[in-house]
């Protein structure tokens, strides 16, 4: 099976280019960026040998980009809802790692995205592609709209108690952390230059104006079959990678904690990428892997239940879930290409 | 006057001794350390160059500690409790900056600090000191507690909307981050080693099982004039210095966020260390000074109130408190010595 | 093929049985950690998914790592000499990853380790593994001195100067800086504490006291056929990983940049993990690779050349060689497992 | 006395001005920045609580600024030479922290910066301004050529062996390391986006082509009386502030450790900020301090001394410097509004 990466020298570009590369099932046929057309991998990739003799090309008019069986858009916001719905109709299957086709709603797009929506009418179409919740609408999907960072976080660590009704959803928080890469590559500015950035911590686009809110929102009034409002804080941490969600709900009735650490070890038994451990998640757990790391504890004194989860923003935020959610649209193994755990330290 | 500071290698210590030793009004007398008695102050300072000719002294019998009007204790709890009644009888003024004295209850300073109190009756005579809530107790004052870096960032950031009861006390929740600078300086274990701290981030004592929780819900409770119940969440954060709170409640009524800067700008309009800028707050616009920086939102969405308060851990959180408890007590400018914001970057 | 580790929850060790569960041709069998034994692999990285189902096990009277077909040792100095010879005359294949072997002189090894050699009749026999030099003696070896961290990044930077007799040995000079996982993992202190070694950088063990300088001196001298004497700083680097040795000789004769670049692209012609980039190596290039990349540029006015070698200290510093070697020694691919670049970033 | 600060939204300008803020003679009466004209400091400068108050004005036609005693100069390039001969002219003394008048050639001038001079008649009578080594015309200048930062770490290292024509020239070398704040403020690129430079070190120009090396060269070659060329490299370490500088020579005859440590103390005896610490120095002793510490070491095996010199490179490698020289210039005491020492950790 061939394959194509679109915004192949970005972060995530680079990661999905970097485990699609040692995937069993895969070749990686055509690798586009503008940036970089013409230009061999390590241009942009200095360590990534396993390209060796791999280039990168333009779009062009798209042929190439067509003649693969799969096709990954990671490009900003903005531009997969242009060349989708020719790929589709060329019965390409395709992974979106944009926000193009998140939202159900053109008109929510519009209002967080500030652009039109150019191919409405297959947002009902798009599958959401969190794997864990949706594995039989992925596998039948030939449009899986890759969940964002944060999303897959917050989402992963909150399903099971909306699901089992657990928490009082007016009560639900999100207070989420991220590493730099989450801003990309390219965006150079005061806010990513290493001495303002180094040694620094802070929030940004508080109270509810983050455009991952109305999709979290969006996928957890799914589970929970109730409109959901909630608060989501995302804060820069000074590191490269991962991303921590505190999330924080009452419970509605009374649980402990470890009645609530069952509840999730079933909910994700066939889960493979979930982690429920006995000690609290780290970022670093997960840096380099697919994993999602989940930490479940209740204050008693509040009856306040508050759920760590933890992903590496660039794998299980973005390339690695583009890949797993491949896998089961493609028939493979889920797992397949995405074994590894990342190093330590 | 006179300075004695207790415990003075660790790094609040070290920041009592930098900060004092340019402070208009007093002169540091005697520098116990008992890790470093005998050494000059480079020893554990190396770049200390205005304390040159200086030295630890152990001690001892007290005697050269007692020698001097105000006494700084920056030593591990349970410490403190041993030798204030002594000195309060010679009628010096002491500053705790251990939690010795903060809970005004001996039993939940056993229950948390799993310490039986030296000295119980002391608790009520020990003045809270936080100069921005309770100036007028402080100047009075011959025994100060010194609050806790949590506790401090996060009652300065709720004190305005708790005293006019402005929420809904129920959904309070403190989600905060630290440095590591915060563990102390000798406490050496895999957690706080390079190689596993750098690029990581993750929560620790989470669900209200932290001592600051119940130091945070004895102020709150103060000013609310009602007993309050909330949830603390303490992250640590690869950065040196800085903590940030970030807190969270539904408002009891509509307010705008203009409303809210307005009556915070009212609330601290006497207060010299709190800032409200119009960004965002950042850890790295308080380093190296006694700020203290708020930035607040509201979520029109869910009514609820977002309040980011920073501070650097060792200065407003430690011996730049200190030192303004130490001024008001002893009827100096309260920003004597302490005017300095820090360096950028 | 069987595969045990001893020293198995160390950062090398780590590394070794990370690299190793995805190499084609070893089935890693026997995982020995005194600190973790009876404890699943995760609770000392937990992070590696791959590792789930294994535990580690205590060395005990050495029979379950004696029933291996090879054995990687990665304990701290003075073990390896213990168990070496027993398993030699089992049969075993052995890479030891300890300095135990690298040294030639026993009397040298006694005065750079303050240990007296247990086994020096071996010293012989060990071959220091350095694949890019000397492939043909590794692949008759049965035990293996795996290099160090500084010397592999030294001594392939200096290589084909030396052995093409370009520079005046008189002059060499390696400065070289590291990243804080060359530590090691469990050595607590100060200096690794992370306040104190956070935005901060220095020099230790300076002016030839530091152990790799014997090391280094006995390999170079030993291409250049002439007794070699060099100054070998190390430093510090606020980072994980990662090795830059900037080399330093007077030329001989006049030569150019890109004279001695086409030299060195024809020296390391066969040398699969060896990068000559157009631009400058930098760490990150090779982190998480077995790459070592060599940057080289003439000063003209000085005649000096100066030459940048960059490696990732636990990769191709130690756990990546250790493969590497065992890959020719075992007649497997010379790439055998190790050829994943790094993430990015 | 009044001070204009030229370039004031910088990072060597904003340590400038918190510095002067603080200064027993100065008064800081005119804050130029193009970028923050109109605004209030703390808009570039959000922790700088002492310039409450204190506002950014355009330069104009330099009426305000010429309306000092005293300007310092901390714009790009080629900017002071087009004012500083008006300011002379009005009886003005200058401080430039650019490279205009540090190379006493033009031609040399042109050469490293592609701009011809404007006012090279100035280049003779401006003074390199390194106080430890020129205070008599330092004391007399009107116009100071602040050093960089590189050479300024460079030289004061160096400085006492080329007096004593302790070494052989020929074999001098220089490696220096910086944090990532001597590349500017706002200089976005890749190469100091934090998830690039975070956890990785690299060397840039190389091989004699930065900047530094003839200004270094120039200075040195003054102190020995001989024309001097060396080897210059300069790295970037993942950090915010300091530099290193470990120079390299061989000694021209036998000297022990203890020798040369005791002839820089000597040398050094009346220098107030040069620091001759007994351990060897790292960055962070000087982060946030005049401070320059100096260690030196023997190799015994190959006659070579090390000498390690730390700066912080916007202080003694920039602002604080400036100000040392303005003292001297102004007849105010050497230290004065310098004596303090940063914070620890």
């Amino acid at each position: 099976m061939n394959a194509a990466i679109v915004g192949a020298s970005g972060y995530a570009g680079g990661e999905l280019l970097r485990l699609l590369l040692k995937h069993p099932d895969v070749t990686v046929q055509t690798i586009v960026s503008e940036t970089y057309a013409g230009q061999p991998v390590r241009a942009a990739f200095p360590g990534m040998r396993q390209a060796a003799g791999k280039s990168f090309v333009s779009y062009g008019d798209g042929s190439e980009v067509a003649d693969n069986d799969v096709i990954f858009l990671a490009q900003e916001n903005g531009k997969a809802m242009q060349t989708v719905p020719g790929l589709l109709e060329k019965g390409k299957k395709v992974v979106d790692l944009s926000a193009d086709y998140r939202l159900k709603s053109a008109e929510d797009f519009e209002y967080w995205y500030k652009i039109p929506h150019a191919s409405p009418g297959l947002l009902e179409t798009a599958v959401y592609g969190l794997p864990e919740l949706k594995a039989d609408s992925i596998r039948r999907a030939s449009l899986i709209a890759n969940p964002g960072c944060y999303p897959t976080a917050s989402i992963l660590g909150l399903a099971p108690l909306l699901q089992h009704r657990l928490i009082d959803t007016n009560t639900l928080l999100i207070d989420a952390k991220s590493g730099v890469s989450g801003a990309g590559r390219s965006k150079y500015s005061a806010e990513y230059h290493y001495p303002e950035r180094n040694d620094s911590f802070g929030a940004y686009k508080i109270a509810g104006t983050h455009r991952h809110t109305p999709e979290i929102e969006q996928a957890l009034s799914g589970i929970a079959e109730q409109q959901i409002r909630l608060t989501f804080t995302p804060h820069l941490v000074p590191m490269s990678r991962g991303i921590m969600a505190t999330c924080y709900a009452v419970l509605a009735d009374t649980k402990s904690t470890q009645e609530l650490q069952e509840l999730y070890r079933d909910f994700y038994k066939d889960a493979p990428f979930i982690g429920l451990p006995e000690s609290l998640p780290e970022t670093k757990h997960v840096s380099g892997s697919n994993a999602c790391h989940i930490g479940i504890a209740v204050d008693n004194r509040t009856n306040r239940v508050t759920v760590l989860s933890v992903i590496d923003n660039l794998i299980k935020g973005a390339a690695g879930q583009a890949i797993q959610n491949m896998n089961l649209m493609c028939g493979f193994e889920e797992t397949a290409g995405l074994e590894d755990g990342g190093m330590w330290p």
